[in-house]
């Protein structure tokens, strides 16, 4: 018995709507109308729109054995605004989409809902509506973030031309070598009942799983330094498939330099102890939400001003094909395993 | 052994992708990038923005026993197509997310997504963004759509004020009684396996209920005529629940005459046939998609020219609670006693 669990059935759909956004605060000029109508109204006020949506199912994207509802909730708002700054726009408004069961009570929305609205704080991100609705089984999230752009300020993933640096932001594989942190504590656990999580040491990785931050210093950057770049694409399933999609939207091959890919001495460290390649976790690990952009040459002195933003190769003819050099001077083609091929 | 039968896993999530949405059309000039990219860039010059989202989960708000793909592809854009007039606004663009087990094969997809274009094409909406992915267990989708109203043109559920004309476009009940006997020949079906279902003559109940319609005709009448109707919202949970809202957004109350109140007579005849109320499955039915609006008293005579809506009441004073009279003339307080109160 739980004293703490109020069924959502006891408070109803528009009861539970009432509860979830009683304290739901608009940031933005742009949000006209928010939360309560049949849709909500935004003016970009002579900008474009950008809009972009990401699904998030239990047992597929995230395991609530291990994932406190408050930084799903945090996350499934970061994954969508990381695809806002991807097109060098800014997020303002987001719509918030859940399917539950009934294992789940008003008290664990409430903390998945908590996570919510930490990120449209963080981010001056307003939520404007969404559906709550049920499921058979499990959590099921879907996100659409809105966001605006000057005219012709959007940056796509076609632009690409030779010559051009590749850049990324931050570092690389930290949030896969959390994840397989994680699911091996979670096997011993399950093997082992009562022996808890071994996770000393390691925030670092484990906080890049669970509560990923958006690159919105990034773009502000950008906008500080009058830098366009001429593509970009946010880091969700690994460079190697990232850099890729760049290459083939542009019509271009690269040239990726393995030495010059950052990865965070702690990630590194732990790679080592799983005897995992720390160079393979960052192409292909993925979940990192870094971006990925080229710039032309000419803004390689206001870049190299960005401690955070990295310089890892050059954009090639598409003859070339994607390339990666080796620490040790050996040529590979680049090729986009994902996820699987680190299992 | 369905030679026509191809795995999604064969295609590979890019490739489902591509092949997707390789006819995907752009009819909007405000749709400046569509799919392909972290997100669709749209601008709406000099409008305002109207978005609104549905999620559509199998077992809860659909049954595939019953259900065409194509029919269900169609069905969730129009959902949203109808929240965005229901704003008096246009819609212009949708995202479209699906999460599907691996119970449904490529040529599965591709007739829901049939539906999905049909219904584009039809309100010339375009398709500009969304997600697929793995589910656990059955079909999940989460539609966001966009739309455009000038400014100050949206029609929210607050405006209606003492003494305006309640109406509703089409006819309401019907989209119960079509699920009602989906669900009785489902039984049968199963309960006698072979035995045909029996759905003679029921083609229009069958269809309010497995392609509903948004009203956009309705929309453009208003635009034609110049009236603003007072209060709007659309009948997704029955005329009860849907004029209650706006009565609480008001802060009005409303007398409603059960007289007025259209049903066509197709599913009036089959609701005698059932023994069931038609006027109960008009108030609690809901999925007619239908609107409901609110007129001031001097656009009368502009609303009489359409044959399409029914003028079923009038606004009174919050004190005057909510009522329904009935053909025999007593007063009874109106309930939102949704769906399960038919079950």
């Amino acid at each position: 018995m739980n004293p703490e669990r109020t069924e959502v059935s006891s408070l109803g759909e528009f009861g539970l709507i009432d509860h979830l956004t009683k304290n739901n605060e608009t940031r933005n000029a742009s949000t006209i109308l928010s939360v309560g109508d049949d849709a909500a109204v935004m003016d970009h006020f002579g900008k474009q729109t950008v809009v972009t949506t990401d699904m998030l199912v239990e047992g597929i994207h995230f395991d609530l054995m291990y994932t406190p509802l408050k930084h799903l909730g945090y996350k499934s708002v970061i994954v969508n605004l990381s695809d806002v700054y991807a097109m060098n726009a800014s997020p303002a408004q987001i719509t918030m989409s859940v399917a539950f069961s009934n294992r789940f009570s008003v008290e664990a929305l409430d903390e998945f809902y908590e996570g919510v609205y930490a990120a449209c704080d963080k981010y001056s991100v307003d939520l404007v509506g969404g559906d709550t609705t049920s499921s058979q089984k499990g959590f099921i999230i879907c996100v659409t973030a809105i966001g605006e752009v000057a005219p012709d300020k959007f940056v796509t993933r076609s632009g690409a031309k030779k010559g051009d640096l590749i850049c990324v932001s931050g570092d690389l594989g930290g949030a896969y070598l959390g994840l397989t942190l994680l699911e091996r504590e979670k096997k011993v656990y399950l093997e082992t009942k009562g022996v808890q999580p071994d996770l000393e040491n390691q925030d670092y990785i484990v906080g890049r799983i669970l509560k990923p931050e958006a690159r919105r210093d990034i773009i502000d950057f950008f906008a500080e330094k009058e830098i366009m770049p001429t593509s970009m694409i946010d880091i969700s399933d690994g460079l190697s498939s990232e850099l890729l999609h760049i290459c083939k939207k542009s019509e271009t091959g690269c040239m990726l330099y393995e030495e010059k890919i950052p990865v965070n001495d702690l990630a590194r460290q732990f790679a080592y102890k799983l005897e995992l390649d720390p160079t393979a976790c960052a192409l292909s690990g993925g979940e990192d939400y870094e971006l990925l952009f080229t710039i032309d040459q000419k803004d390689f002195e206001s870049i190299s001003a960005n401690p955070d933003i990295s310089v890892i190769g050059h954009i090639t003819e598409k003859e070339k094909g994607a390339v990666i050099i080796t620490k040790g001077g050996n040529e590979y083609p680049l090729t986009a395993q994902g996820w699987n091929a680190l299992k």
